[in-house]
């Protein structure tokens, strides 16, 4: 109810949604599709196609009278067997109801039609347990019928990064280890746990945000130019990315990683619990709260050039960013100022919110001296395009219905995210003494500064 | 009184004019200190030092007479000789009157001072002249000495493009001919002739204009970095750069030039006369008000690249920019869209008025589609700064006190200059027939239009 009927929704307002399109809600909540319609904040024609369905997840005959339930509604609608199965389960029901779709023959592509099956994350909570799901999914699904969603994946503006990159020539020359010092990827909340703490605390920010949304925005920064964005080219070098990244040896467990957990503070005017404090949290909880990691991507283009991703709840703002520090000119032809007191430039996506990019660059002050200052290019998405970027959900809703799995994950990306992670899952499972706290409202515990500091470097939030 | 003591006032409200330096006007026009002063619109303690001593250009007592003033003035301000000749004498008095300084001793540095001498254009009207010029000027002054000042060089705006290049590490190595398409340098006035008119029906816009302004834009656009910004260094670089013009053969006059001249028309509301119905203008006056050229710097790093210059009088609006248009992508990546879809990156100096910067560039269109959308990343100069750019010839006045002949123009600069116009120039000294008329207000004949529309491209004027 808060993002999947808004988003059917929004298509619909744009007439995306066909108009014998129906949908089915299915849930364990006893409920007549009257009160599901009372749910949904929807125009009358929309409401109309709203049913509900009652099931029991476990239960096979559930299954027989879905698909029952199906087949009529198809055939009240007039549509073939076209169907999106939406699969907004808690973890642990996902595996079951996979297996009882298989057994009741809903996963099965028919010759008048197609099913596609949505998963949201966790995709397990490290490479064996996402192995073992796969093993399930891909008994019952062919992976072409799968779309596993990372909502990241839908927002404008991480699309724009492959837009900025590959459709304006003057950037990719410099989009490498030659003019770029290094990469900054930055995924802030100003919330706490909220609703999802049972859920959280037995996840942590690592699995809940990094291996997902964190890495998919480094592969984006950091992949080659596909030959084209077709689904499998653009999936295809995300994963070579993610194969690159050098491995972190137990050593850099320690070294590269970062994990903090918020203290009460204050954000704004508002004075916040710790996450100890928080309700349906355990008093002793070690679980993350605050994620750094600093990573290198050990091929031709990156290496050598440090990527530092960042992610946190609770921090002074909410604000997704990638920060692409270029490297001081080789020599200064304005002296007596030297190298180093010339700024280098600097790019920087912000992602949401106030959508924009700005480039830092030197420029002449004014005044008979030669001196410089930083000044900035702006392009602001609100000015340009006269409002905020569309929903993502939106977006990967249509492109399941169209069949475009291009802003999807892939199974093996999945695995080699794990694959990237797993030292540091390793090294924090040993030892629970590293959680550093910080105060709620801050950017972080002092290691997250200090991360950078070693490299004679730092986190540059806007 | 329209430049240069409004510059010297701003100089010394900045504390840039030493209270014990003092100005003495000099002229044929008979007037008291005080009939000076009162021309000149300065606070009091600037007004105090300034005199004025009547003199005949021609007549050798006079500069004694001037020699006294001056060794008296400076005697009464107890300043060593330290002593900036401004030549703003008409073209042919300059000669004459270094002549008599030379004769008079005036242009001799002594022990404990120096002289410096400021001339303005025009620097001859060809190579031999420019260089019987300089045998006069050589004479009589040693090159260390002599300022030769092109306004343009002491505006921020164009200070700013070597800052631009050279402050920042990112554009350097896209600054040659596998990134750069071409470069437009257009340098438009919306003013017609006014007062000038007998010295401009002699000379025309191209001697005017594009022999000094547009080809020392031409420099810094094209320049190689030199090692420092000493001046030495500098005038080396942008010599190299005329150097490396290609030379235009007797074809290439006609295939690369355009000379027009404006007619009758309408700039905003006014609706103005033509060139030929001027006060001061012959009625069958063949002299051009409009130039465009089609000129390749013929080194490593332009080969192949079009540099295109134009400058015109009475054209629809004042302004002053260099565009630097970048290639396309070289393969397309966001198929179905193809190479030729995107719109190649432009960036656009923009040097008077309105001063800024503008990086065009192509961004993601909101919605589910992949379209692309042209969009700004914007530098405005008055926003950064506060205010609009100090006067040019405040900041020069202070570099020829300084001793910093940087910004100003060196005699084989000069010659080479005349050099690359020459062929220009002889293939219109045959023929007046190809003289294109154009109407006040627009941007200039259409053989202008044509001269890019040959190469297949346009002019791109914001």
């Amino acid at each position: 109810s808060r993002k999947l009927l808004p988003a059917l929704v929004q298509l619909q307002a744009g007439n995306a949604f066909h108009e014998r399109s129906y949908i089915l809600g299915v849930g364990r909540t006893p409920m007549r599709d009257a009160d599901f319609r009372e749910r949904v904040q929807a125009p009358v024609e929309l409401l109309e196609r709203c049913f509900f369905q009652v099931v029991d997840y476990e239960d096979a005959a559930t299954y027989a009278t879905l698909a029952a339930r199906l087949n009529e509604l198809d055939r009240v609608h007039t549509v073939a067997h076209r169907r999106v199965l939406y699969l907004a389960t808690p973890p642990g029901v996902a595996q079951i109801v996979v297996e009882r779709l298989g057994a009741s023959g809903l996963s099965s592509t028919s010759n008048d039609g197609w099913v596609r099956v949505v998963l949201e994350k966790p995709f397990g909570s490290d490479l064996a347990s996402a192995k073992r799901m796969h093993q399930v999914l891909s008994g019952v699904f062919d992976e072409s019928q799968i779309y596993r969603i990372d909502h990241y994946l839908g927002k404008d503006t991480v699309q724009n990064l492959l837009v900025f990159r590959f459709a304006n020539a003057i950037y990719e020359p410099i989009w490498n280890r030659n003019y770029i010092d290094h990469v900054q990827i930055s995924v802030a909340e100003s919330e706490g746990v909220g609703r999802r703490a049972g859920y959280f605390d037995r996840t942590g920010l690592l699995r809940d945000m990094v291996q997902n949304h964190l890495l998919q925005l480094l592969c984006l920064t950091a992949m080659e130019p596909p030959c084209t964005m077709h689904e499998c080219f653009m999936r295809d070098e995300k994963v070579q990315v993610l194969a690159a990244v050098a491995p972190l040896s137990p050593a850099d467990g320690q070294r590269c990683s970062v994990r903090g957990q918020y203290a009460a503070g204050q954000i704004g005017d508002e004075v916040v619990r710790g996450y100890r404090s928080e309700p349906g949290i355990a008093a002793d909880s070690a679980i993350e709260t605050f994620t750094a990691l600093r990573l290198e991507v050990d091929n031709w283009r990156w290496q050598g050039v440090p990527f530092y991703l960042r992610a946190g709840k609770r921090l002074a703002r909410r604000s997704s960013e990638i920060v692409v520090q270029f490297k001081a000119v080789p020599a200064s032809v304005l002296q007596p100022l030297i190298a180093a007191q010339l700024t280098p430039n600097r790019l920087h996506f912000q992602l949401q919110p106030a959508e924009g990019i700005q480039l830092r660059f030197e420029t002449k002050a004014p005044g008979p001296q030669l001196r410089v200052r930083t000044a900035a290019m702006q392009f602001n998405y609100a000015e340009a395009f006269g409002g905020p970027p569309p929903d993502a959900y939106a977006r990967l809703l249509l492109d399941v219905m169209l069949g475009d799995a291009t802003l999807f994950l892939r199974q093996d990306w999945i695995e080699h995210a794990w694959t990237v992670l797993a030292p540091v899952l390793e090294y924090w499972s040993h030892d629970a003494r590293d959680l550093a706290f910080y105060p709620a409202g801050s950017w972080g515990p002092a290691e997250s500064t200090q991360l950078l500091a070693r490299d004679a470097r730092e986190w540059l939030a806007k």
